[in-house]
């Protein structure tokens, strides 16, 4: 190839350049010093792993966004990671092993094969909070809650809408059709997509009683403020009792939610099943108007980790400072530097890194010209060196 | 495979966990932070790209420790980056492409199909900084500066020992022998690992001169104090006065440096090549005492952006923050974090947000028992909710 074109980059691969990156270091900065304060600990999972560890039987979708690689020193199969999730879910379970909560935080880059959507970056910076060994909704409430001050922090100026929904109503009304594992995977396929068409058809070929088909093709429709709510409840009372308990956690949360932050628009979306498949309870997106993707997404995915030794409940949420980047303010224009001239005079030297510790950008000139960013410059006088404006 | 091995992570790939993983971004922030400082504008390189990008022609070693994959958007090769230097040079040469003299600087992981040395991690996190569009010495001089800079804020309690070498050397030598591309590789490669035995093999091989073979085989004897200038003075006045001007230059750069920083011990090594067959003129590195690897290394490379459409003056330096993290000093006991109930309580949050606003650690209890590590806890009272020890 010829030297106008080496300069490309993959479809979905970005660089950030000065402006953008100064902004991404420092979300980054603030969201990670806001998860400490809530009591989360930085780890640091690695860029790859063996499959047999990052997969961990999560199902296909997640298998097929991970580039694998051969590890040439024990010949086994690695992958990049395309979810920092169950890495952590693995440090939780074996590396640290913990008694009773552990609160664990990250942020780092994540490689996808093709793009989740069609504007969506293949290699995200993933940024997340994850919250081990606590059962109850008042662990979910604490993660939504650190998800919606994450986007605080990120000084988004639109509405957060929070998408609400429960693996288990899913679960409860597919164990009473007594599916196979491959129709089951389609009808999962199809739900996910929101596509009652595929799912209509899908369901004509199973052996299952009309009324069971058709409070699947049901779920789609559940979606809504809380009014879908108390027709979850009347549906499911007749036909899948079991998935009541789901229903009354949805509204539970939403009730711990509002009480602290009305500002919220809470949506409830009773088909919604996430990414992964290895989502167990309640599951939840933020959004924001004019931006189509979830800006951040979690759930509950309870044992995990059994694979490594040690079933854990667990719930946490993601999202990708990328994309937070694209939504935050614009920055105030640039800082301006001062000048220096290519001296070892040791006043100089004390003058320039005084500055530097005051956080001002100090620019050698290197026997040149000053750096264009330069608004002042250091000029030696009788009374020392000074900043004057240039 | 079983579950009790799945938590294997692969040779030479680590995991950081919450201790360490504090120091390591305290020290990522601390050094952005002096680059930033000096006037180094922070890029955020992406993880891949195509290898005609990432390795354009930089020779062998760099492509045998790069991972490579298959894009499946355009079926093209794309390789995980071994090195981000290459990364910056395209940035600067086309994405930014700025007249006169351009600052950049970097942090994020990298990845190796094999260890670099013995003991060495295959995901170092390199953080680097580089200026492109001076070829002076002054803009060499300022980048050891820097990398001198970087691991005092690294707080290492080692004396430094900077390696100086000069890739003009080898050149100026080689040229006068006029030996064939794969002998000069084979050469190349010999004297990067000091191999005296296999030099002399390979030489013996070539149709040169004794004279020349025997000059060659001294570069690896000339490395050491001040003394050595002095002997290669007067061996290459003789047999390569194209030399000679590399010496010159590293007997400035060595001055510049003891002008302010006498505390540095300097040592000459003439047969010094770096890695990676891109370096074009000083090269040098960091060393401290009980650490074989160089903790930072860096040197001239012009002209790598010219495949991007723009030759370019450029030296950098770059480390691994995992590896300073390992010579950190221990931090002191970790902070201490304060317990509060799972309430709604207004007064509780507005106390909570103060005291996380503050750099307080604070976390709330879910109904249960305190986390481990509070050693306070929020009370309530006729005064309010006040901080108590437990």
């Amino acid at each position: 190839m010829t030297s106008v074109d080496r300069w490309q980059l993959p479809d979905g691969i970005e660089e950030v350049l000065p402006a953008q990156a100064a902004t991404v270091e420092r979300l980054r900065r603030r969201l990670l010093d806001l998860f400490r304060a809530w009591g989360y600990e930085l780890v640091i999972p690695p860029l790859v792993e063996f499959t047999d560890s990052l997969l961990i039987g999560l199902g296909q979708d997640l298998d097929l966004l991970t580039f694998k690689l051969t590890d040439q020193l024990s010949g086994r199969t690695m992958g990049v990671r395309a979810d920092i999730t169950p890495q952590v879910a693995r440090i939780d379970a074996h590396s640290l092993a913990p008694e009773g909560v552990s609160r664990l935080c990250y942020a780092g880059s994540t490689l996808h094969t093709r793009p989740k959507s069609l504007m969506a970056s293949r290699s995200p910076i993933q940024l997340g909070a994850e919250l081990y060994g606590d059962d109850s909704l008042a662990a979910d409430v604490e993660v939504i809650r650190l998800m919606l001050a994450t986007l605080d922090a990120a000084q988004l100026e639109n509405t957060i809408t929070l998408d609400l929904g429960h693996v288990g109503i899913y679960e409860a009304v597919l164990a009473s059709a007594g599916l196979d594992a491959e129709l089951e995977a389609t009808i999962f396929d199809c739900l996910q997509r929101k596509s009652v068409p595929d799912l209509t058809e899908a369901l004509a070929k199973a052996d299952i009683p009309e009324a069971t088909a058709e409070l699947i093709v049901g779920l789609v429709d559940l979606h809504g403020d809380d009014s879908v709510l108390a027709d979850a409840r009347e549906l499911f009372a007749e036909h899948a009792p079991e998935a009541l308990a789901a229903v009354e956690a949805l509204a539970d949360v939403a009730t711990d939610i509002r009480r602290q932050r009305p500002d919220i628009n809470i949506y409830f979306d009773l088909a919604e099943l996430r990414g992964y498949h290895y989502h167990t309870g309640i599951v939840f997106a933020a959004y924001v108007p004019g931006h189509g993707q979830a800006l951040a997404n979690g759930g509950r995915y309870n044992d995990v980790g059994e694979v490594f030794g040690r079933a854990r409940p667990a719930t946490g949420f993601a999202t990708d400072l990328k994309a937070l980047m694209a939504l935050a303010p614009v920055a105030k224009a640039a800082q301006g530097a001062i000048s220096m001239p290519d001296s070892d005079d040791p006043e100089l030297l004390a003058k320039v890194e005084a500055l530097r510790a005051d956080g001002e950008i100090v620019i050698n000139t290197l026997g040149g010209a000053s750096d264009a960013r330069c608004d002042r410059e250091l000029v030696g006088s009788d009374e020392g060196w000074m900043v004057q404006n240039l």
